[in-house]
């Protein structure tokens, strides 16, 4: 993006174009979803999202995500009339910005159990367990080559999700 | 907010509920200028914002914060007729999420060079950086004593900035 000076913004401050990109109510949902549930296709970020995302709605964050370049588009290799959404790198860098905002409602808004379950373990294991989950995240989606741990911290965030809804 | 189960919410995601408080184009806004910008008054708010904030965006944007408990406001003790809005502990630990969208940001989207000095600071200090500004507003906002160092983090952004539009 850093050589795109065709668009208008409201200035060039750092915080404020990330608001312009992301600063809206479902833009950080998509992404959400398709890093914690690991939700890659547009029916399953469709029929799934807890919040009910309107299906013109996340066919247009999207096709902004991937513009900005924080998603990438390819037909799945295992079911070729399907598209397969990707995080690149830069998507996988907004890792940081999710997990401050759930570990921040945590503390502060009125969680439900079942939904602050992965964000408990999520600001209980801090920067290192970020840091491992961006591996892994860069091992799913970019095809990167990580260390294989004996438990990954996706089976571990899902892992006390099922223990808070039993 | 933990107790107040009254509001109509999507989820009970932490990061929904976050989103829903703050994913706007304005909200993170306010308080930027309040952080960085150390304005504290609705005038400063309103006639120094960059990205030029509507007044009745301003002030339903305050009410919401201030509803929330991420602001407090008072009359200011140095100029009684005048409200003197504060951040909250909670507020302050808002902080990182905005660090987060600002190294972002000046990564991957085309920060204008005067605006992105301070961020190039704050992406370069990291979290121990963080950690002194947050002790700094401490400080400032709520009054707590804090070491004094040489040189404060506010001072460093600020010569950050001055050395750029030079």
């Amino acid at each position: 993006m850093k050589s795109d000076a065709t668009l208008q913004t409201r200035s060039g401050c750092p915080i404020n174009l990330t608001l312009e990109l992301l600063g809206d109510k479902w833009s950080l949902i998509v992404l959400r979803d398709i890093i914690f549930g690991n939700r890659r296709h547009f029916r399953e970020l469709l029929n799934h999202c807890q919040e009910k995302i309107p299906s013109n709605m996340l066919a247009n964050r999207l096709k902004r995500l991937e513009q900005a370049g924080v998603l990438s588009r390819a037909p799945d290799p295992s079911h070729k009339q399907k598209v397969l959404y990707s995080l690149t790198e830069q998507g996988i860098e907004l890792f940081p910005l999710l997990a401050h905002a759930s570990s921040w409602g945590l503390k502060y808004l009125p969680v439900s159990d079942e939904l602050g379950a992965r964000a408990q373990v999520l600001a209980a294991g801090g920067e290192p367990l970020w840091r491992d989950f961006m591996d892994e995240l860069r091992a799913e989606h970019l095809g990167a080559k990580r260390d294989q741990r004996q438990i990954s911290v996706r089976e571990r965030l899902q892992q006390a999700y099922l223990d808070a809804v039993q």
